[in-house]
Protein backbone atom coordinates (compact mmCIF):
# COMPACT_ATOMS: atom_id res chain seq x y z
CA UNK A 1 0.00 0.00 0.00
CA UNK A 2 1.16 3.62 -0.91
CA UNK A 3 1.83 5.67 2.60
CA UNK A 4 1.86 9.05 3.64
CA UNK A 5 2.31 10.67 7.12
CA UNK A 6 0.93 13.55 8.62
CA UNK A 7 1.09 15.63 11.47
CA UNK A 8 -2.46 16.01 13.09
CA UNK A 9 -2.99 19.70 12.59
CA UNK A 10 -4.25 21.58 15.95
CA UNK A 11 -7.69 23.04 14.32
CA UNK A 12 -8.65 19.21 13.25
CA UNK A 13 -9.35 18.55 16.99
CA UNK A 14 -12.54 19.58 18.08
CA UNK A 15 -14.24 20.18 21.14
CA UNK A 16 -14.07 16.33 22.80
CA UNK A 17 -10.05 16.44 22.30
CA UNK A 18 -9.84 14.15 19.59
CA UNK A 19 -9.13 14.94 15.61
CA UNK A 20 -13.08 15.48 14.68
CA UNK A 21 -14.65 12.84 12.52
CA UNK A 22 -15.24 15.44 9.33
CA UNK A 23 -11.25 15.58 8.88
CA UNK A 24 -10.86 12.59 7.40
CA UNK A 25 -12.17 12.55 3.98
CA UNK A 26 -9.97 15.14 3.46
CA UNK A 27 -6.95 12.97 4.72
CA UNK A 28 -7.59 10.34 2.33
CA UNK A 29 -8.18 12.98 -0.54
CA UNK A 30 -4.84 14.50 0.56
CA UNK A 31 -3.22 10.60 0.50
CA UNK A 32 -4.30 9.54 -2.84
CA UNK A 33 -2.32 12.04 -5.02
CA UNK A 34 -0.06 9.02 -5.78
CA UNK A 35 -3.47 7.88 -7.65
CA UNK A 36 -4.43 11.34 -8.85
CA UNK A 37 -0.95 11.36 -10.63
CA UNK A 38 -1.89 8.11 -12.93
CA UNK A 39 -4.82 9.63 -14.04
CA UNK A 40 -3.03 13.14 -14.81
CA UNK A 41 0.51 13.43 -14.36
CA UNK A 42 0.96 16.88 -14.55
CA UNK A 43 -2.20 17.43 -12.17
CA UNK A 44 -3.80 19.48 -14.58
CA UNK A 45 -6.73 21.37 -12.75
CA UNK A 46 -7.84 22.31 -16.60
CA UNK A 47 -8.93 18.91 -17.52
CA UNK A 48 -9.20 16.77 -14.33
CA UNK A 49 -9.86 13.75 -14.74
CA UNK A 50 -11.73 12.28 -11.73
CA UNK A 51 -14.99 12.56 -9.60
CA UNK A 52 -16.09 10.74 -6.69
CA UNK A 53 -19.02 8.92 -6.30
CA UNK A 54 -19.09 7.93 -2.75
CA UNK A 55 -17.20 7.35 0.80
CA UNK A 56 -17.71 5.21 3.46
CA UNK A 57 -15.30 5.65 6.99
CA UNK A 58 -15.61 3.62 9.95
CA UNK A 59 -13.80 4.98 12.78
CA UNK A 60 -12.62 2.74 15.25
CA UNK A 61 -10.29 4.34 17.93
CA UNK A 62 -10.12 8.06 18.63
CA UNK A 63 -7.62 9.84 16.91
CA UNK A 64 -5.03 12.41 18.61
CA UNK A 65 -3.56 15.74 18.50
CA UNK A 66 0.44 14.98 19.05
CA UNK A 67 0.70 11.82 17.02
CA UNK A 68 1.43 11.61 13.53
CA UNK A 69 -0.90 9.52 11.31
CA UNK A 70 -0.05 7.12 8.39
CA UNK A 71 -2.35 7.10 6.35
CA UNK A 72 -2.54 3.48 3.64
CA UNK A 73 -3.71 3.55 0.62
CA UNK A 74 -4.46 0.59 -1.45
CA UNK A 75 -7.15 -0.23 -4.36
CA UNK A 76 -9.91 -2.85 -3.67
CA UNK A 77 -11.65 -3.16 -7.06
CA UNK A 78 -11.06 -1.49 -10.53
CA UNK A 79 -14.53 -1.71 -12.57
CA UNK A 80 -14.49 -0.58 -16.33
CA UNK A 81 -15.12 3.49 -15.39
CA UNK A 82 -14.75 3.25 -11.87
CA UNK A 83 -12.41 1.89 -8.92
CA UNK A 84 -12.48 1.50 -5.20
CA UNK A 85 -9.77 2.92 -2.98
CA UNK A 86 -9.56 1.38 0.33
CA UNK A 87 -7.74 3.67 2.65
CA UNK A 88 -6.56 3.67 6.76
CA UNK A 89 -5.65 5.87 9.56
CA UNK A 90 -2.55 4.25 11.69
CA UNK A 91 -2.27 6.16 14.95
CA UNK A 92 1.04 4.90 17.63
CA UNK A 93 0.75 1.23 15.81
CA UNK A 94 -3.05 0.91 15.71
CA UNK A 95 -5.76 0.88 13.04
CA UNK A 96 -7.71 4.26 14.13
CA UNK A 97 -10.12 4.19 10.95
CA UNK A 98 -10.56 2.83 7.42
CA UNK A 99 -12.36 3.57 4.24
CA UNK A 100 -13.42 3.06 1.26
CA UNK A 101 -13.87 5.38 -1.96
CA UNK A 102 -15.24 5.16 -4.86
CA UNK A 103 -13.92 7.09 -8.00
CA UNK A 104 -15.31 7.91 -11.51
CA UNK A 105 -12.92 8.46 -14.16
CA UNK A 106 -14.79 11.73 -15.93
CA UNK A 107 -15.22 13.98 -18.35
CA UNK A 108 -16.58 16.69 -16.68
CA UNK A 109 -17.32 18.37 -20.25
CA UNK A 110 -19.33 16.11 -21.16
CA UNK A 111 -20.23 15.35 -18.04
CA UNK A 112 -19.50 11.84 -18.43
CA UNK A 113 -17.74 8.72 -16.99
CA UNK A 114 -15.25 7.63 -19.38
CA UNK A 115 -13.42 3.67 -19.46
CA UNK A 116 -10.38 3.68 -17.67
CA UNK A 117 -7.48 3.60 -19.72
CA UNK A 118 -5.55 0.38 -19.77
CA UNK A 119 -2.29 1.75 -18.84
CA UNK A 120 -3.90 2.97 -16.07
CA UNK A 121 -5.51 0.01 -14.88
CA UNK A 122 -2.16 -1.79 -14.61
CA UNK A 123 -1.11 0.99 -12.48
CA UNK A 124 -4.05 0.17 -9.75
CA UNK A 125 -3.51 -3.44 -10.50
CA UNK A 126 -0.42 -3.00 -9.51
CA UNK A 127 -2.19 -1.55 -5.95
CA UNK A 128 -4.80 -4.03 -5.84
CA UNK A 129 -5.35 -5.28 -2.02
CA UNK A 130 -5.42 -9.29 -2.19
CA UNK A 131 -9.13 -10.27 -0.97
CA UNK A 132 -8.76 -10.82 3.16
CA UNK B 1 -37.32 14.96 8.41
CA UNK B 2 -35.70 17.61 9.90
CA UNK B 3 -34.30 20.26 7.62
CA UNK B 4 -31.43 22.99 7.88
CA UNK B 5 -30.52 25.76 5.19
CA UNK B 6 -27.21 27.13 4.58
CA UNK B 7 -25.60 29.19 2.43
CA UNK B 8 -22.82 27.43 0.37
CA UNK B 9 -19.46 29.04 1.63
CA UNK B 10 -16.96 30.01 -1.23
CA UNK B 11 -13.80 28.16 0.88
CA UNK B 12 -16.17 25.09 0.67
CA UNK B 13 -15.74 25.29 -3.10
CA UNK B 14 -12.09 23.85 -4.75
CA UNK B 15 -10.41 23.92 -7.67
CA UNK B 16 -13.48 22.35 -10.24
CA UNK B 17 -15.25 25.07 -9.04
CA UNK B 18 -18.02 22.94 -7.47
CA UNK B 19 -18.26 22.07 -3.45
CA UNK B 20 -15.33 19.76 -1.90
CA UNK B 21 -16.55 16.26 -1.05
CA UNK B 22 -14.75 16.83 1.98
CA UNK B 23 -16.90 19.46 3.16
CA UNK B 24 -20.43 17.17 3.33
CA UNK B 25 -19.45 15.12 6.55
CA UNK B 26 -19.47 18.76 8.17
CA UNK B 27 -22.43 20.23 6.57
CA UNK B 28 -24.40 16.73 8.05
CA UNK B 29 -22.79 17.25 11.99
CA UNK B 30 -23.85 20.54 11.94
CA UNK B 31 -27.60 19.31 10.51
CA UNK B 32 -27.47 16.66 13.37
CA UNK B 33 -27.61 19.68 16.09
CA UNK B 34 -31.51 19.00 16.87
CA UNK B 35 -30.11 15.02 17.59
CA UNK B 36 -27.56 15.98 19.53
CA UNK B 37 -29.88 18.40 21.81
CA UNK B 38 -31.58 14.98 22.34
CA UNK B 39 -29.02 13.57 24.18
CA UNK B 40 -27.79 16.80 25.74
CA UNK B 41 -29.89 20.14 26.27
CA UNK B 42 -27.69 22.29 27.20
CA UNK B 43 -25.07 20.92 24.23
CA UNK B 44 -22.85 20.09 27.40
CA UNK B 45 -19.03 19.92 25.98
CA UNK B 46 -17.66 18.78 29.29
CA UNK B 47 -20.18 15.35 29.70
CA UNK B 48 -20.22 14.76 25.19
CA UNK B 49 -23.04 11.91 24.96
CA UNK B 50 -22.55 10.44 21.39
CA UNK B 51 -19.70 9.12 19.60
CA UNK B 52 -19.25 8.48 15.18
CA UNK B 53 -19.01 5.13 14.16
CA UNK B 54 -18.95 5.52 10.64
CA UNK B 55 -20.70 7.41 7.27
CA UNK B 56 -20.82 6.65 4.20
CA UNK B 57 -22.02 9.41 2.07
CA UNK B 58 -23.02 9.28 -1.87
CA UNK B 59 -22.77 12.01 -4.48
CA UNK B 60 -25.77 11.92 -6.87
CA UNK B 61 -24.84 15.54 -8.15
CA UNK B 62 -22.24 18.30 -8.22
CA UNK B 63 -22.98 20.84 -5.90
CA UNK B 64 -22.25 24.41 -6.45
CA UNK B 65 -21.50 27.95 -5.02
CA UNK B 66 -24.44 30.39 -5.22
CA UNK B 67 -27.45 28.52 -4.58
CA UNK B 68 -28.33 27.38 -0.90
CA UNK B 69 -28.27 23.53 0.22
CA UNK B 70 -31.50 22.63 2.41
CA UNK B 71 -30.04 19.35 4.76
CA UNK B 72 -32.46 16.89 5.53
CA UNK B 73 -32.20 14.50 8.50
CA UNK B 74 -34.12 11.67 9.67
CA UNK B 75 -33.55 8.88 11.48
CA UNK B 76 -33.13 4.77 9.74
CA UNK B 77 -32.33 2.55 12.50
CA UNK B 78 -32.40 2.64 16.24
CA UNK B 79 -30.44 -0.21 18.24
CA UNK B 80 -29.76 -0.32 21.52
CA UNK B 81 -26.93 1.73 22.17
CA UNK B 82 -26.42 3.49 18.28
CA UNK B 83 -28.60 4.83 15.58
CA UNK B 84 -28.55 5.80 12.22
CA UNK B 85 -29.16 9.05 10.57
CA UNK B 86 -30.17 9.75 7.12
CA UNK B 87 -29.52 12.94 5.81
CA UNK B 88 -29.92 14.45 2.58
CA UNK B 89 -28.14 17.48 0.46
CA UNK B 90 -30.99 19.10 -2.06
CA UNK B 91 -30.07 22.16 -4.19
CA UNK B 92 -32.44 24.14 -6.64
CA UNK B 93 -34.75 20.80 -6.13
CA UNK B 94 -32.96 18.51 -6.57
CA UNK B 95 -31.20 15.87 -4.31
CA UNK B 96 -27.72 16.34 -4.59
CA UNK B 97 -26.36 13.69 -2.03
CA UNK B 98 -27.78 11.35 0.99
CA UNK B 99 -25.57 9.74 3.69
CA UNK B 100 -25.78 7.63 6.94
CA UNK B 101 -23.84 8.24 10.24
CA UNK B 102 -23.64 5.70 12.50
CA UNK B 103 -23.80 7.24 16.21
CA UNK B 104 -23.18 5.94 19.49
CA UNK B 105 -24.42 6.74 22.50
CA UNK B 106 -21.19 7.29 24.41
CA UNK B 107 -19.52 7.40 28.04
CA UNK B 108 -15.86 9.13 27.08
CA UNK B 109 -14.61 8.57 31.07
CA UNK B 110 -15.72 4.80 30.50
CA UNK B 111 -14.63 5.21 27.33
CA UNK B 112 -17.60 2.69 26.27
CA UNK B 113 -21.19 2.66 24.90
CA UNK B 114 -24.57 2.99 26.68
CA UNK B 115 -27.76 1.95 26.27
CA UNK B 116 -30.06 4.93 24.64
CA UNK B 117 -32.55 6.14 27.03
CA UNK B 118 -36.02 5.43 26.57
CA UNK B 119 -36.86 9.25 26.49
CA UNK B 120 -34.62 9.92 24.33
CA UNK B 121 -35.66 6.75 22.06
CA UNK B 122 -39.35 7.69 21.59
CA UNK B 123 -37.47 11.49 20.08
CA UNK B 124 -35.62 9.80 17.40
CA UNK B 125 -38.84 7.64 17.10
CA UNK B 126 -40.74 10.36 16.31
CA UNK B 127 -37.60 10.56 13.36
CA UNK B 128 -38.14 7.23 11.73
CA UNK B 129 -38.54 7.16 7.93
CA UNK B 130 -41.00 4.56 6.80
CA UNK B 131 -39.12 2.12 5.13
CA UNK B 132 -39.24 2.26 1.04
CA UNK C 1 -23.45 47.27 8.32
CA UNK C 2 -24.49 43.77 6.76
CA UNK C 3 -25.70 41.33 9.11
CA UNK C 4 -25.31 37.56 8.85
CA UNK C 5 -25.99 34.99 11.80
CA UNK C 6 -24.69 31.32 11.64
CA UNK C 7 -24.53 28.62 14.05
CA UNK C 8 -21.27 27.40 15.37
CA UNK C 9 -20.71 24.20 13.45
CA UNK C 10 -19.13 21.17 15.92
CA UNK C 11 -16.18 21.19 13.84
CA UNK C 12 -15.20 24.59 14.07
CA UNK C 13 -14.25 23.99 17.81
CA UNK C 14 -10.73 22.90 18.59
CA UNK C 15 -9.42 21.11 21.98
CA UNK C 16 -9.74 23.76 23.94
CA UNK C 17 -13.43 23.85 23.34
CA UNK C 18 -14.01 27.13 21.59
CA UNK C 19 -13.88 28.15 18.24
CA UNK C 20 -10.69 27.69 16.92
CA UNK C 21 -9.07 31.32 15.50
CA UNK C 22 -8.58 29.64 11.70
CA UNK C 23 -12.43 29.57 11.40
CA UNK C 24 -13.00 33.34 11.32
CA UNK C 25 -11.63 34.20 7.92
CA UNK C 26 -13.40 31.76 6.62
CA UNK C 27 -16.72 33.21 8.47
CA UNK C 28 -15.77 36.82 6.97
CA UNK C 29 -15.34 35.52 3.45
CA UNK C 30 -18.68 33.68 4.12
CA UNK C 31 -20.26 37.25 5.70
CA UNK C 32 -18.89 39.23 2.67
CA UNK C 33 -20.94 38.06 -0.33
CA UNK C 34 -23.47 40.48 -0.84
CA UNK C 35 -20.08 42.35 -1.48
CA UNK C 36 -18.82 40.00 -3.90
CA UNK C 37 -22.23 40.46 -5.83
CA UNK C 38 -21.79 44.28 -6.12
CA UNK C 39 -18.92 42.86 -8.69
CA UNK C 40 -20.38 40.19 -9.95
CA UNK C 41 -23.85 39.73 -9.54
CA UNK C 42 -24.31 36.84 -11.03
CA UNK C 43 -21.38 35.02 -9.13
CA UNK C 44 -19.86 34.12 -12.22
CA UNK C 45 -17.03 31.76 -10.90
CA UNK C 46 -15.22 31.79 -14.43
CA UNK C 47 -14.72 35.65 -14.30
CA UNK C 48 -14.42 36.07 -10.67
CA UNK C 49 -13.69 39.79 -10.35
CA UNK C 50 -11.82 40.38 -6.70
CA UNK C 51 -8.55 39.10 -4.87
CA UNK C 52 -7.79 39.10 -1.40
CA UNK C 53 -4.31 41.61 -0.23
CA UNK C 54 -4.39 41.02 3.49
CA UNK C 55 -6.44 40.24 6.67
CA UNK C 56 -5.84 40.71 10.08
CA UNK C 57 -8.24 39.89 12.69
CA UNK C 58 -8.25 40.72 16.40
CA UNK C 59 -9.75 38.43 18.70
CA UNK C 60 -11.24 40.15 21.91
CA UNK C 61 -13.36 37.36 23.33
CA UNK C 62 -13.11 33.52 23.22
CA UNK C 63 -16.05 32.04 21.02
CA UNK C 64 -18.70 29.46 22.10
CA UNK C 65 -20.36 26.37 20.43
CA UNK C 66 -24.10 26.23 21.25
CA UNK C 67 -24.98 29.91 20.35
CA UNK C 68 -25.24 31.64 17.41
CA UNK C 69 -22.78 34.57 15.93
CA UNK C 70 -23.47 37.42 14.15
CA UNK C 71 -20.97 38.50 11.68
CA UNK C 72 -21.29 42.41 10.93
CA UNK C 73 -19.52 43.22 7.81
CA UNK C 74 -18.73 47.55 6.29
CA UNK C 75 -16.60 49.38 4.15
CA UNK C 76 -13.46 51.48 6.00
CA UNK C 77 -11.62 52.55 2.96
CA UNK C 78 -12.20 52.78 -0.54
CA UNK C 79 -9.49 53.38 -2.75
CA UNK C 80 -8.64 53.15 -6.68
CA UNK C 81 -9.05 49.37 -6.96
CA UNK C 82 -8.86 48.40 -3.57
CA UNK C 83 -11.00 48.48 -0.39
CA UNK C 84 -11.28 47.86 2.87
CA UNK C 85 -13.56 45.40 4.51
CA UNK C 86 -14.62 45.95 8.72
CA UNK C 87 -16.35 42.87 10.31
CA UNK C 88 -17.32 41.59 13.42
CA UNK C 89 -18.00 39.02 15.14
CA UNK C 90 -20.94 39.14 17.73
CA UNK C 91 -21.94 36.58 20.10
CA UNK C 92 -24.24 36.98 22.81
CA UNK C 93 -24.51 40.78 23.02
CA UNK C 94 -20.84 41.02 23.43
CA UNK C 95 -18.21 41.79 20.72
CA UNK C 96 -15.95 38.75 19.81
CA UNK C 97 -13.60 39.35 17.36
CA UNK C 98 -12.78 42.12 14.52
CA UNK C 99 -11.11 42.31 11.47
CA UNK C 100 -10.17 43.88 7.87
CA UNK C 101 -9.62 42.65 5.06
CA UNK C 102 -8.09 44.40 1.58
CA UNK C 103 -9.80 43.11 -1.51
CA UNK C 104 -8.65 44.44 -4.74
CA UNK C 105 -10.96 44.49 -7.65
CA UNK C 106 -8.39 42.56 -9.77
CA UNK C 107 -8.67 40.83 -13.56
CA UNK C 108 -7.35 36.94 -13.00
CA UNK C 109 -6.71 36.74 -16.77
CA UNK C 110 -3.96 39.74 -17.31
CA UNK C 111 -3.25 39.39 -13.59
CA UNK C 112 -3.59 42.94 -12.58
CA UNK C 113 -5.53 45.25 -10.44
CA UNK C 114 -8.46 47.27 -11.95
CA UNK C 115 -9.97 50.76 -11.06
CA UNK C 116 -13.50 50.20 -8.79
CA UNK C 117 -15.97 50.90 -11.55
CA UNK C 118 -18.05 54.20 -10.36
CA UNK C 119 -21.57 52.12 -10.26
CA UNK C 120 -19.86 49.81 -7.78
CA UNK C 121 -17.80 52.23 -5.59
CA UNK C 122 -21.32 53.83 -4.80
CA UNK C 123 -22.78 50.76 -3.66
CA UNK C 124 -19.94 50.46 -1.64
CA UNK C 125 -19.99 54.12 0.04
CA UNK C 126 -23.46 53.19 1.38
CA UNK C 127 -21.44 50.96 3.70
CA UNK C 128 -19.10 53.11 4.58
CA UNK C 129 -18.43 53.16 8.40
CA UNK C 130 -17.98 57.60 9.31
CA UNK C 131 -14.93 57.27 11.44
CA UNK C 132 -14.39 56.80 14.69
CA UNK D 1 13.29 30.65 11.16
CA UNK D 2 12.11 27.24 11.64
CA UNK D 3 11.11 25.42 8.37
CA UNK D 4 8.08 23.04 7.72
CA UNK D 5 7.10 21.90 4.60
CA UNK D 6 3.66 20.72 3.59
CA UNK D 7 2.25 19.10 0.54
CA UNK D 8 -1.07 21.67 -0.76
CA UNK D 9 -4.18 19.06 -0.26
CA UNK D 10 -6.82 19.44 -3.06
CA UNK D 11 -9.51 20.53 -0.58
CA UNK D 12 -7.53 23.73 0.23
CA UNK D 13 -8.06 25.00 -3.23
CA UNK D 14 -11.33 26.57 -3.87
CA UNK D 15 -13.15 27.26 -7.27
CA UNK D 16 -10.46 30.31 -8.31
CA UNK D 17 -8.03 27.34 -8.98
CA UNK D 18 -5.59 28.70 -6.17
CA UNK D 19 -4.93 27.74 -2.44
CA UNK D 20 -7.69 29.46 -0.52
CA UNK D 21 -6.79 32.54 2.04
CA UNK D 22 -8.96 30.89 4.56
CA UNK D 23 -6.53 27.82 4.73
CA UNK D 24 -3.30 30.10 5.98
CA UNK D 25 -4.06 30.56 9.49
CA UNK D 26 -4.63 27.19 9.83
CA UNK D 27 -1.18 26.28 7.86
CA UNK D 28 0.61 28.67 10.67
CA UNK D 29 -0.80 27.42 13.23
CA UNK D 30 0.81 23.86 12.21
CA UNK D 31 3.72 25.44 11.57
CA UNK D 32 4.16 26.92 14.88
CA UNK D 33 4.05 23.38 16.69
CA UNK D 34 7.68 23.53 17.91
CA UNK D 35 6.87 27.23 19.94
CA UNK D 36 3.98 25.29 21.19
CA UNK D 37 5.99 22.92 22.60
CA UNK D 38 8.26 25.64 24.13
CA UNK D 39 4.93 26.10 26.42
CA UNK D 40 4.20 22.82 26.85
CA UNK D 41 6.41 20.14 26.07
CA UNK D 42 3.85 17.09 26.68
CA UNK D 43 1.52 19.15 24.36
CA UNK D 44 -1.06 18.83 27.09
CA UNK D 45 -4.65 19.70 26.36
CA UNK D 46 -5.93 19.91 29.32
CA UNK D 47 -3.37 22.49 30.23
CA UNK D 48 -2.96 24.44 27.38
CA UNK D 49 -0.43 27.79 28.13
CA UNK D 50 -1.42 30.26 25.12
CA UNK D 51 -4.03 31.94 23.60
CA UNK D 52 -4.40 33.73 20.32
CA UNK D 53 -5.02 37.42 20.60
CA UNK D 54 -4.76 38.06 16.53
CA UNK D 55 -3.05 37.43 13.08
CA UNK D 56 -2.36 39.83 10.34
CA UNK D 57 -1.80 37.76 7.10
CA UNK D 58 -0.58 39.44 4.12
CA UNK D 59 -1.40 37.80 0.73
CA UNK D 60 1.97 38.41 -1.84
CA UNK D 61 1.42 35.57 -4.63
CA UNK D 62 -1.21 33.12 -5.13
CA UNK D 63 -0.03 29.94 -4.06
CA UNK D 64 -1.08 26.60 -6.05
CA UNK D 65 -2.16 23.00 -5.83
CA UNK D 66 0.54 20.74 -6.86
CA UNK D 67 4.06 22.34 -5.77
CA UNK D 68 5.14 21.91 -2.18
CA UNK D 69 5.10 25.17 0.25
CA UNK D 70 7.49 25.97 2.98
CA UNK D 71 6.39 27.57 6.37
CA UNK D 72 8.93 29.36 7.73
CA UNK D 73 8.48 30.61 11.61
CA UNK D 74 10.28 33.15 13.39
CA UNK D 75 10.31 35.35 16.39
CA UNK D 76 9.75 39.04 15.61
CA UNK D 77 8.61 39.95 19.02
CA UNK D 78 9.17 38.72 23.00
CA UNK D 79 7.07 41.00 25.87
CA UNK D 80 6.19 40.31 28.95
CA UNK D 81 3.13 37.84 28.56
CA UNK D 82 2.72 38.18 25.24
CA UNK D 83 4.93 37.81 21.77
CA UNK D 84 4.41 37.84 17.82
CA UNK D 85 5.39 34.96 15.67
CA UNK D 86 6.40 36.03 11.92
CA UNK D 87 5.78 33.26 9.53
CA UNK D 88 6.20 32.99 5.53
CA UNK D 89 4.74 31.02 2.56
CA UNK D 90 7.27 30.05 0.42
CA UNK D 91 6.21 27.99 -2.65
CA UNK D 92 8.57 27.65 -5.80
CA UNK D 93 11.48 30.37 -4.69
CA UNK D 94 9.09 32.60 -3.86
CA UNK D 95 8.01 34.36 -0.97
CA UNK D 96 4.22 33.90 -1.68
CA UNK D 97 2.59 35.05 1.93
CA UNK D 98 3.68 36.26 4.91
CA UNK D 99 1.98 36.67 8.72
CA UNK D 100 2.75 37.66 11.89
CA UNK D 101 0.27 36.10 15.01
CA UNK D 102 0.31 37.64 18.43
CA UNK D 103 0.06 34.85 21.46
CA UNK D 104 -0.53 35.30 24.88
CA UNK D 105 0.69 33.28 27.72
CA UNK D 106 -2.61 32.53 29.10
CA UNK D 107 -4.34 30.40 32.06
CA UNK D 108 -7.60 29.04 31.00
CA UNK D 109 -8.86 28.57 34.47
CA UNK D 110 -7.99 31.96 35.63
CA UNK D 111 -8.87 33.39 32.39
CA UNK D 112 -5.66 35.77 32.39
CA UNK D 113 -2.47 36.07 31.40
CA UNK D 114 0.69 34.94 32.70
CA UNK D 115 4.15 36.20 32.34
CA UNK D 116 6.90 34.45 30.12
CA UNK D 117 8.67 32.28 32.45
CA UNK D 118 12.54 32.82 31.85
CA UNK D 119 13.53 29.64 30.39
CA UNK D 120 10.76 29.83 27.72
CA UNK D 121 11.83 33.54 26.62
CA UNK D 122 15.12 32.30 25.97
CA UNK D 123 13.82 29.84 23.35
CA UNK D 124 11.96 32.30 22.01
CA UNK D 125 15.07 34.74 21.65
CA UNK D 126 16.95 31.95 19.88
CA UNK D 127 14.26 32.23 17.17
CA UNK D 128 14.28 36.15 17.09
CA UNK D 129 14.94 37.35 13.40
CA UNK D 130 17.16 40.39 13.69
CA UNK D 131 15.39 44.02 13.16
CA UNK D 132 15.46 44.60 9.13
Amino acid sequence: MLSETFKVRFYETDALKHVSNTVLAGWFEAAREPVFRYFTPEMDLHNWPLILASYKIDFLRQIYFGHEVEIRTGIQRIGNSSFDVLQQVWQQGEKAAEGVTTLVHFDYRQQKSQPIPPHIGEQLQALLIPHQ
